[in-house]
């Protein structure tokens, strides 16, 4: 199934760093690779509960309109956000969720990974949101990993390289497990007209 | 004039931080301020030569088009993101520019302030979006710089808090000295509709 754009919500409590996360997202596919790529925030009176999101949605075309229509990709870093962000997602879509605080999904073809728990043990529990990053490139398509390096990098200050590249690659890590033969009637970044056409 | 938005736009060199200049703004407007905000950043072929634009929009109502139709304010950090994002300008629109990098401007009615120089004078040029914030922020209308100094700390790293809010204030006193009488006809904050209505 061809798609004309893949449709990325990441959503979180303000401080877990989901709009850092979509904007390195952002830059990986519309700097160092070659898609177009619009990435947004939105705040009203719901921003100010606390919760964060960010919406990326990258195509091989001009994009017209830059936000959320059609869900395919959602990462939830906490139970609230997930429960606020869910709408407008895709029935086949790939839901990604940090087990650390989520604790219930409202479909059973979720993917639960341990973010936190994975960035708590590299020494930074702020690097949660770089662990999710390389799990949900993974995930979601043929994102080169090393384009997803040299955004987080470019984002990051210096001295905190190292750990930023550990923690991607941690994300990278804990997908190895993941079972991906369930996921693959999900669209994915492949799926999208133009690149490899 | 009363308008039913207030359309930004920051644009400059990839390292110059115009991408995190705008999240904070929109921060501060949307998550500390009352105001609905849409702030995002579109890639394609033109994001990979090194020039970096973000955008804010806000509005006392709910935001139905994201992205900048007609520009109120156009910050820009040097001059190849000038000529290249000038465009959609307002013929009454302010225009900000940082005189370290910006030689020519397409309006005489311009406001050109020492940005880099003075993070250059406070010890670290990448600071300079962050000067550059505090001068905007004074010159747009009445966003408070309460709600700007905590939409900075909340997102840079805690040891550079002091710096940072060191150079936002230096922001804040560049402005001191603008005839800001020359702006009277400009559209600003204060001008959009509701909050105060």
């Amino acid at each position: 199934m061809k798609k004309e754009r893949y449709e990325m919500r990441f959503c979180g409590s303000g401080g877990q760093g989901v709009i850092t996360a979509a904007v390195i997202f952002a830059e990986a596919a519309g700097v160092y690779g070659d898609y177009y790529v619009c990435q947004t925030q939105s705040y009203g009176p719901q921003s100010r509960g606390g919760t964060s999101m960010a919406e990326v949605v990258i195509s091989p075309h001009e994009i017209d309109y830059p936000k959320v229509v059609n869900m395919d990709c959602l990462l939830a870093m906490n139970q609230t956000a997930l429960d606020s962000f869910f709408s407008d997602f895709s029935p086949k879509g790939l839901l990604v969720v940090d087990s650390t605080f989520v604790g219930q999904t409202p479909t059973s073809s979720s993917i639960s990974l341990p973010f936190t728990e994975v960035a708590r043990e590299l020494g930074k529990e702020i690097v949660a949101n770089i662990v999710a990053l390389g799990a949900v490139g993974q995930l979601c398509g043929k994102l080169p990993i090393a384009d997803l390096e040299k955004a987080v990098l470019a984002r990051v200050p210096e001295k905190f390289r190292d750990l930023n590249r550990e923690a991607l690659f941690a994300g990278v890590d804990l997908v190895k497990d993941v079972n991906v033969e369930g996921l693959n009637h999900t669209p994915s970044l492949d799926d999208i007209y133009g690149l490899s056409d």
